[in-house]
């Protein structure tokens, strides 16, 4: 099976990130989680998307802020689906939403909310599921327990009378 | 292989959607592609969403504008991977934008940039190309065209002296 | 009497939304209060919305934030008034304001501000009491007391002697 | 049947609002449409509001652009529902919308986006359809009409094998 | 000498619009504070409006949040200056800026910063001091003393050798 | 009778400007019209401002778009009331309406709506009538002359079935 | 005497960056105009950036518009003070000047206006001054020209008795 | 060697600033810190630009808040490189931002991202390296240290095991 890789422009992303890598966890999804900035090292990160998929990686999940390169960075270097998640640390992760989902013709990140890491995993299952049936089972139950949680909040609200 | 599903929520999206088929088209990506409002055909959307897997469907493209729910609301109802596309109508496309990306813990919606139907195509097609060699090749040609075509861009502006 | 229907995307909006029936019950009208997410539960949804009207609804409030899709989604699914409460919770609210105010032509959504769920159950009596003299009345009254309010703040200001 | 007031803060706001008696015209809703402005003709508007029951209005749309005080002018001297249409002039109609729909707790605006007058007359039929089985069914008819017209794009879009 | 009025939307503003009246006293210039709803007691507000002149007030400060009317509103009842104070509660105060600065043509409002209640005092006092040459003499002094305290603020700076 | 001065940061902003030069002519105001850049002649600016009082200005109208410093570099030096227009160019006028009235506390410019030059001719009436009944009588019959405008305006609407 | 580069990401932006160029040459600046995209050739943008300082250049000028990751780029790869463009082309220019002017710690970009190429060269210039005696020279005198324009505006707009 | 000052409106800004005079000592470049206000001390600043070429300094970094115009107003008087600090006091420091960047043609500010006072220092050394073989030296040691550093966090994660 092939792997995720989560990469972070700092560790203090990692509050936020930690998301994906619970939910891949959850899928039994295998995943390598690496701390690498497009600014502070521009050519590990180019090195590491030129060889990503050789090394078995599938997709790449990238997160940053502010002026957030670091999903189009890789994506520059890749032709592996890359998924971009805008982290909030300056005007309310506006600047990093941009940055990440704006990217040019030719080169898309495919970009969830901003810090909604979660999805970001999820997007990479769904991705990963489409050659992997077990997988997309999964994915499926995962979803209609989602529904039963809300059902079961839908019903404990109206019985708590309010 | 299988297909991808191209939705716009009004026929006025066609001039920017028919870059994503016609992205797909170059590809030889077999794809569909539809008119299918959130608010005002809801019931299609769902059942098409519930059915686009049976149906052959591998990756879904939603374009819609304005509170653009069209990506999620499809997202909503199959856990195939859903690419949705801001449409520019109003206030510069922000509010599709948000509409689009802003999705809940759960429910990802993998958005590319306002009215980049292109880049849609080609994440939907790095996303089937992770089981099918031959579109993976493709799409490397293709990464090297494009440098290629800047890079020709790039000598003609030094030999022109500027 | 008709009822009103106050449905909230998540349970964590009910601090929110508890405004609302408060001031429905504060006018005696009746209400019925539900969890249903638009995403992880969008045939609940739209079953709901398709029922309302047969069910004794006659006002359907809906809350949700982010990418709010829920007030549209139960507009496109019946032709009974439905009022919006844009929850704030990433982007000061801006993405649910947008996401529930700019909706399609043929399916409004009569948005209220930003966390004002009061307002919105203001907004469905002032909406049936157009059939109802005697809550007509109460409104009345409560906007004269509205007023009366503000002057005892006025005179107590005044003769603080600020 | 209660009457439809149209109030625009301007004559020059006609072009938008005429979608809206257009819409009115076709449901067989009497209204009447008038120029009035918050600023420039404060009293008017507060006189106009305060009779507007007595005088069989049932619901008041008001368009505005820029600080578009009028919707809320209206709403602060009636207890009938008011309706708000915010007219994109400058910024793009951020600050109509703003200035319409963030009313304070007490006094609600029924806001539609942005140069949607239509929706708000559809908006206004709901609202008096609670009361009027047949124009209930009217919106009802038109909501599967313009399902069916959304369908003849999707199928003409198939036919022509884009 | 003129009064100067200071109306602020709700007594919740008073922590803001307290600076206001406290740079006032500092120079010597009568007030009035009061609070006044342009929404909860519209009639009110135009009234204390159409009065202001005849009452001996020269020019009106108006503090008010969200989709603040009550500048406007003032301004639209009289032919004194007024100055508006947006307050921050929503958005930053963004909506506030825009409700209170957008006015249309031929009703000014002389908009100051947000929550900037001393700057709305000042002025006041600059609009009074064209007629009252002492005023315009404590004005000259106050802004000599405030060089002087920003001069103390840099040579303090410069001693503790930063 | 105190001159009003209005200055503008580049004659390209004279199309906006030039609507309140028109509207102090009909007042009967006596001003004079400069072109200054707080960027490009600093020193004059600062020496007009200086001197702006002792020349007869009462009050100075200031007028620029982008950075839009000039209102407040010339209220940095005199204590005179300084009203800005902030000159839409870019960013819609934003930039300008932030940089014209989110002046620090001490120095206040009374800043009018983006491009709204009429209204600043006004606001600078308002302020000049204080002092001069018979300027404050144009005033007002402007006003009672912009209501009748309004007036006939709906009356024809009326009359023309709308 | 060092080189300026200016680095445009597409040859689209040609209109917006000539102006740099015009200016550098009306210094006498030598330069080299190139058009590099990060994203399409990300591996020459930062060959070329890595190589900068051997090759003879002193300041890099980027421009790039959407995600503009290009100046970015170019400072991960250099300690060369670079400037960044922002280029107006979705968004108003907002979502390139985010992705430009919000660099994370460690590696600066010196931004400038939104497709103000003319500051670009005009800092650029500044830089190179410091240890460029005569070219300090040159910027002196043309902001003395620059103060006088603007001077020679303002005598003809008093003649013109405006 | 030519000195930096760094220049701040308000002694309130110290916290932000404090990161640039860190930043400088680090590197051993000389520097002066002053509080300077635009508005309150307009005289003071404009004589320290234009005296600053004189006084030995290099390379000016002004931080501001709000309307912050003091950048803008040193730039205007010298032509030496100005840096501009947006520093975050309101509206998450985007009227800041603004009201530093959007200069007009001919005067360039040098604009670092929000409150991002260590990147002002390392621009300023940056510029001043470029005649100072020292100084470039140390910029790239310190360059290879920063990678260092991320490149220890990201070992570190992996062996955290995440």
């Amino acid at each position: 099976m092939k792997k995720v890789a989560i990469i972070m422009g700092s560790d203090s992303d990692l509050p936020v990130v930690s998301k994906a890598s619970d939910a891949l966890k959850e899928y039994g999804i295998p995943y390598t989680m690496r701390v690498m900035s497009a600014h502070r090292c521009p050519t590990k990160v180019a090195d590491f998307a030129r060889t990503a998929e050789d090394n078995g990686i599938g997709v790449i999940i990238a997160a940053a802020g502010m002026a957030a390169h670091l999903a189009g960075a890789i994506a520059a270097n890749t032709t592996l689906p890359v998924i971009g998640i805008p982290v909030k640390s300056t005007l309310e992760g506006m600047d990093a939403l941009l940055a990440t989902v704006q990217m040019p013709s030719g080169i898309p990140v495919a970009t969830v909310g901003i810090n909604n890491a979660k999805n970001a995993a999820i997007l990479a299952a769904q991705i990963l599921a489409l050659s992997d049936p077990e997988l997309a089972d999964k994915l499926k139950k995962q979803r209609v327990k989602m529904t039963e949680e809300v059902n079961a909040k839908d019903e404990n609200l109206q019985k708590n009378n309010f």
